[in-house]
């Protein structure tokens, strides 16, 4: 299944004792709709306060519900603020999180004097401009192979820090509204064949500060060669971050 | 002063007793920042759960706060779903009602199977396809002058419903959610002279038979003539309905 939440108002997707997780929530909806007691595996875990538009889980189910029905039968058993898109029945080999080929996060900074009243739960404000520029020059550096260990929460327990970034890329688009002031929103998109804890985060905390002027660009590539979290920037809030698309090759996109 | 507020947690615009209204956040944001004790005074005042991009409203202060400083000082002391996005002095005889010249209304319709969880806060959700073809005729029947009795609530108390549509449209966008089905947002904006109470939520939920195919766009001349609000559809539900300009001739727009 593919779902869409807005993570505001939860503990993260994964389920915690005593939690409200976006995890508790569609094996609550699976459990109302076929009386099952069923484990639902994501593609990855969200943090607390993360959104997703296409996250994707799996799970085993004997229910004789045509697979057609199910999104809206679990929308109608979900909050407002999780829903279905899509579900597939896929063979037993499927695994939501090893059979990921490819992942998109998105990260969306509005800049600007001003909230917007509309979508603060899902951007970060900025007040003062950023150098655009230099920030994407610094996102060229993370393409490629690299041990992400600068870029990775010291609680990570991965044995290999070592992931591919295939894009990495920065997008802006200036406000329409009439009273503002070279306001807009930053979109920072980042692909690649796996994440680790907290990276795109730590990355776009790095980012800030060469879009302030605080670091240059230039001091990427030696970020990353110290494999050391100390090395780079704070990691960035939480609510900016959108995880965008998850990719299966086997399975073809969008399952 | 220029307001944008999502509606979504407030009793309307105006200040009730012991309801918490947009109007009330506004005046106590006020308070904190002058200690004064000031009435504001909007364009209209909008219903529970009803939006706004451009509200305008006017007080008079002793303040010697200058007045670019106020947007910001403002902004901090307003919950985060209400921002105050423009400020200026103006001549005392301006009066935010009376010296509106237009006002424009967009009601967000999202089509499709599924609600998003990014927007449904301000969109209303229709599952099944509309004509949009006839939707668009119908609207068209509303431009320029006319009695909207039949299209305004029966507790108005305007000694007058005569009002002038400058325009109504109906502009269409599909959805890039790769996963979806015909599915995308109408927006529907009118723009007029003034609007009477429950106006435009009258000519959507209107609007909504014709798109449904249980009336037809030749219908509204009858029902217009008519002056009689049984003639018309049910009221549409708040929550798709924004507030978005409001414009001054004298004072120019926007002040």
């Amino acid at each position: 299944m593919i779902v869409s939440y807005d993570g505001t108002s939860y503990n993260g997707f994964q389920s915690q004792p005593n939690r409200n997780t976006v995890q508790d929530k569609l094996e609550e909806a699976i459990w109302h709709l076929t009386g099952e007691t069923v484990k639902v595996l994501a593609s990855g875990r969200t943090d607390a306060g993360v959104h997703a538009r296409g996250q994707v889980f799996n799970f085993l189910t004997e229910s004789q519900i045509p697979v057609e029905r199910w999104c809206v039968a679990m929308n109608t058993r979900l909050p407002q603020d999780i829903a279905v898109y899509a579900a597939r029945e896929l063979p037993l080999d499927f695994h939501s999180r090893r059979s990921a080929k490819k992942k998109t996060y998105k990260y969306r900074i509005r800049i600007g004097r001003h909230r917007d009243v509309f979508q603060y739960r899902t951007e970060y404000h900025h007040y003062k401009r950023l150098n655009l520029e230099e920030m994407r020059k610094a996102l060229k550096h993370l393409e490629g192979e690299h041990d992400f260990t600068s870029f990775c929460s010291v609680r990570s327990d991965k044995p290999s820090h070592v992931r591919t970034i295939y894009e990495a890329k920065l997008e802006f688009t200036p406000d329409v509204f009439p009273f503002s002031d070279d306001s807009g929103m930053i979109e920072i998109s980042i692909t690649g064949n796996g994440f680790l804890y907290n990276m795109v985060r730590i990355i776009v905390g790095t980012l800030l500060q060469v879009g302030e002027g605080r670091r240059k660009s230039s001091d990427f590539p030696a970020i990353l060669k110290a494999m050391d979290r100390s090395k780079a920037g704070p990691t960035a809030e939480p609510h900016g971050l959108i995880l965008w698309e998850v990719e299966y090759a086997e399975f073809q996109k969008s399952p």
